[in-house]
């Protein structure tokens, strides 16, 4: 149940030793003749060498594959990083007897290390051989780094598929992080449009989910379409676009919930939802100052509801607000009136035990009211664990 | 060693029942006739009572004397909260025999909960009988929240002496923190001139400070002169002043480096410099992304180099860099080299064993360049442990 569920795709899975561990480490998903691309890119300004070949290959309306390595993110890498990227691109376009401009990359893993060439192209005629419409699990498989489960999706609009899969666990923030997101649909669709698609469905959702604050060097969300299911071009005015942007964002849904559930040391998933902000920029300014925030992370992971903390962060956020008209609710309990913290919150009666119960809840639904306008927007973080600081402080050492 | 090291003050602690530790929770620090005072506050919107009372004094010219209560923020407290600091202040100056506008208050401790005046006005006589030309250090004992220790510190110029106290260990971040700052000199300054000792030599410094990238709702930094050590007043022309100047600022470095080392948790205090920016905003920019990025924080916890999260926080810091021109040391050891990590380090030699070492000293140096202008600035930040995660996973609950 992956990129794999739409016809017209094949994709692959394999270790080709590039991770210490001896786990699967190299992916690769390939569609029929006829299948276009569009995506997005992480905003930091030291980006991964496949980025850029990936950006330059969508521009030139490339992009009927894509091959993915964990172990190494091929980032700050400098030339030599954007040679190896180019040679495995035209290792897999040869073996494909594909253009070397329709081949993506992504990477993820070590920041710096070179790839290690020296198995990875050796074993790209392998992964070429598995490839198969049933490889879609495979390939969701080899793109983990320290996701804990796969994560795959899928839905339908009418005669059309929709399928994805998804990696990244920590160094997940506003504007993409590792995250590594792939969408494909078997809906003849143009550039153009898949990239309107992009915009309008998948960006905006990856784009409220926040780790730890980390944007990434080598985030990516591609989104493939084959054409297999029909002649007919699913455009922005045709009758099967609404049902089919629907079924992106379903996909997209479900991914960004796996994603959140498994971030690195996380036992309950934050769901902070602004409103009345003066505009949806400030809305989601205070939803990632909250989200972000380690005392309400923290909060979050010992059970206790703290209202301070979350009036701290969105007084600090950078937005203009009005102290004296904020309303925060923690499930359903409200706990602060136009900017004053309930005193009763003090003296353990009902409303603070009612807070906790819901800040022990898998999903911590935090709910800000600023008074101020029509702005709203959501922010999807988690707790910061013990957990999250051994796995962190750990990783290469 | 403390604020009344200075000829001209007097101070005093004691326990008034605010905290339920039972630990010293009121603290009472005044100047003699024609003391002057200057300050600055926290940039959070959501501010506390006694920020909001303390500004309108200074904006009026007053101050001689400042009562500060530990336990209760008295933040989000609305009207109730305001009034409240306006009952602390004026019955401090009716026990002083001072002008009501004469008394500046700050609060530490829990957000929102109600102060319990039924303990602290009671208190103000006990205080005030209390005062001491050698109570500087019960003051300062008595404005701790969760700080381990006693932050005090002094300094001379000539024939005046500057000293100085302050609390604060999360929280703790750009623009101010649960952090307040006393400091004293007996020098004569006009307030004017105090005002600009504060701007030059003690808000640069205590905004380099940041424990978790939280800004408090109470952050405050005061500077008395008493005028006690002279006639002649000292000023911006006068001979004296770049002696006066230099003792605040040491006074201040001195504060700001307890007030590192005794973070929430940490181990480790980084120092984090970063130059050749194209202005010194975006070298504060990238300098606070770095001590900030609960990445590096985790990897400094774990002693793990990770020059990877380093150049991670460098490129999504916002400030605009070109990724090819960053230069990365930790300690001595240069790692990145034109925005490439040096592919040594991943082959545990001499290069990574060097960079280790400087990654588990008590002060971790990590020197950003970027190549691009003259801009420069300092972070200071420390490491994320489980230690933080446990104290603000417990603080309240």
């Amino acid at each position: 149940m992956s990129v794999t569920y739409p016809k017209g795709f094949r994709a692959a899975g394999m270790t080709a030793g590039l991770k210490p561990s001896g786990q699967p480490d190299l992916g690769l998903l390939v569609g029929d003749p006829g299948t276009r691309a569009a995506g997005v890119f992480t905003t930091n300004l030291v980006a991964a060498a496949p980025v850029g070949l990936s950006r330059e290959v969508l521009a030139a309306g490339g992009g009927r594959a894509v091959i993915v390595n964990s172990g190494q993110a091929n980032a700050a890498t400098g030339a030599r990083g954007e040679g190896e990227a180019r040679d495995v691109t035209a290792r897999v376009a040869d073996e494909l007897a594909l253009d070397r401009g329709d081949v993506l990359a992504c990477s993820t893993g070590v920041i710096g290390e070179p790839l290690h060439l020296d198995r990875l192209l050796p074993a790209i005629p392998t992964l070429v051989g598995a490839l198969s419409p049933q490889g879609g699990v495979d390939f969701a498989r080899a793109i983990m780094t320290t996701d804990t489960v796969i994560k795959g999706a899928t839905a339908e609009a009418g005669a059309y598929r929709v399928g994805g899969c998804a990696k990244g666990v920590g160094m997940i923030a506003p504007n993409l992080a590792t995250m590594l997101v792939f969408v494909t649909t078997d809906a003849p669709v143009a550039p153009a449009d898949l990239q309107r698609l992009v915009d309008g469905e998948l960006t905006p959702r990856f784009n409220a989910l926040t780790v730890d604050g980390c944007t990434s060097t080598n985030d990516t969300v591609l989104l493939f379409a084959s054409g297999a299911a029909g002649d007919e071009p699913v455009a922005a005015q045709t009758p099967g676009w609404d049902g089919l942007a629907g079924a992106v964002g379903a996909v997209g849904d479900s991914l960004l919930a796996q994603l959140a559930a498994d971030a690195e040391g996380a036992n309950h998933v934050l769901l902070i939802d602004v409103d009345g902000a003066a505009s949806e920029a400030d809305a989601r300014v205070v939803a990632m100052a909250i989200a972000d925030s380690p005392l309400v992370k923290t909060a979050a992971f010992g059970g206790d509801p703290n209202p301070g903390r979350i009036l701290q962060a969105v007084g600090s956020s950078g937005a203009l607000i009005d102290a004296m008209a904020i309303d925060i609710a923690i499930g359903d309990v409200q706990l602060v009136f136009g900017g004053v913290i309930a005193p009763a919150y003090f003296e353990d009666d009902e409303l603070a035990n009612g807070a906790r119960v819901a800040m022990k809840e898998p999903e911590i639904a935090i709910r800000v009211t600023l008074g101020a306008g029509p702005g709203r927007s959501r922010a999807v973080g988690c707790d910061l664990s013990y957990e999250y600081v051994r796995i962190n402080g750990e990783y290469t050492t």
